[in-house]
């Protein structure tokens, strides 16, 4: 039975495309596990909706996964995890991982002047699901948001470098490091596309260098120890299957940029929920 | 008979808020007018979903204003005036007005040069609606379009001057320029927002003027044609009825931007669809 589950695939799902930087996260810590990916891309964004909606929305992308049968659940998206994942929790049978958790822990370990900046979407930061879990890591913390609309059409349009990016990255961080903050958290899982360019701003702005957490690299490591710990870590090759709830041609060419690895429109599955 | 149909509203609809910058031309232009906006903030936006489910939110927004007896329907939304307006116009017992024809039938009468640049979001130019409503009605005009994801953002954001929107557009207005157009269609309701500051940049960059059309007033000066010749013209004193399907606190407050006009929540009205 132990042997069963441990074979099972993991299930990883987001609102529409930017999960992938934590599937991505997940193949690179995790080479053995299969993956299997769900972008809700019919309904995509989530950010934009009320609670009741996207926890309606939350529901049947983990009934369908639970459905396949796997071992554990990543919700590879932060508005998901601000305001599902007590829901899912109860719902399902598997242990169930958001990404904003190990975000907020890696940011409390990473900071020394115990002032620690959110860069997030509208929504997430509206949700005040950062603060409330770093307030639940450390006493000590304090806890700059700032809403960052832009970033994720820049990532999506691919300008990651050239004129426009720093000047909107910079009006972005200003406003946390006027606040002393020594360590950043991407509380978008768009943003770690950018993350070289918000190190380098925010080093040039502060004068010293600023810790940029990567939400997606924390989720992988806290998913490893879950694993680990439950005896359910898997050897041998693993794999990536993805699926999508629309536009499977359009997500194939930008997902590509995001798992950093060519795909093709017979990567991508279309179902319907 | 003729008297009830004149008194009836008329119905305007969008995915979001965009389509408001459309009632606010209609307010201006036909000020003794009843308008009903409906805006189905439980799925913006449209313009990343296929033609199919596009069409399926059409039908639902379409129905409800139906219900309502709306003697027109004015079809806010560049993504379903480019997919859904046959299947609208055969459905509905009331005439039915996009934007994409008024904005390509101005933007052919505005160019001198026969060369129209069409500036929109990335669903808008892949539909290919401007051009093939451009070439319906002149044989002479080239088209040339350039997607411009970032504008709606900067536009939701209240980014309308600074450093980093001029950037931005100019990015943009560049390869249009360069193919020598004399006049832009702003192919998305976000942009009238923009419509100073696109002026400006497109002059600069083409050392002459240019055109920039407002598919909103386009569609406002049509509705006026429409209402004129079927006899639907009301008198008295009009208004602006909102409704909304999701998050109905943000849009008052993002609303009164895109109207020019104080909004508080009490102004707009949820409804399920």
């Amino acid at each position: 039975m132990t042997d069963q589950r441990r074979e099972a695939p993991i299930g990883v799902f987001d609102s529409g495309l930017g999960g992938l930087t934590v599937a991505r996260a997940i193949r690179a810590r995790l080479p053995s596990e299969r993956l299997i990916y769900l972008g809700d891309t019919a309904r995509v964004p989530y950010g934009t909706r009320s609670a009741h909606t996207v926890i309606r929305y939350a529901r049947t992308c983990a009934s369908h996964l639970a459905a396949r049968g796997v071992k554990m659940l990543v919700v590879a998206c932060n508005t998901v995890s601000a305001v599902a994942l007590p829901m899912l929790r109860v719902e399902l049978d598997v242990p169930v991982l958001g990404v904003i958790g190990p975000g907020a822990r890696a940011g409390v370990a990473a900071t020394r002047s115990h002032r620690v900046g959110i860069l997030a979407t509208a929504g997430t930061v509206g949700s005040g699901a950062y603060p409330r879990m770093i307030a639940a890591t450390s006493t000590r913390c304090e806890v700059v948001q700032r809403a960052a609309p832009l970033l994720v059409p820049l990532v999506e349009e691919g300008w990651l470098d050239g004129e426009v990016p720093p000047l909107v990255v910079r009006r972005y961080l200003a406003d946390l490091i006027a606040q002393d903050v020594d360590t950043i958290v991407l509380g978008c899982t768009h943003y770690p596309l950018l993350a070289p360019l918000i190190e380098r701003e925010a080093a040039a702005l502060a004068g010293a260098p600023v810790a940029i957490v990567d939400s997606a690299e924390a989720t992988a490591e806290e998913l490893a120890a879950v694993l680990e710990e439950r005896g359910l870590a898997r050897e041998g090759e693993g794999g990536l299957d993805l699926m999508v709830t629309d536009l499977p041609d359009r997500f194939a060419e930008v997902a590509s940029r995001f798992l950093g690895q060519e795909l093709s429109r017979e990567d991508v599955a279309a179902i319907d929920l």
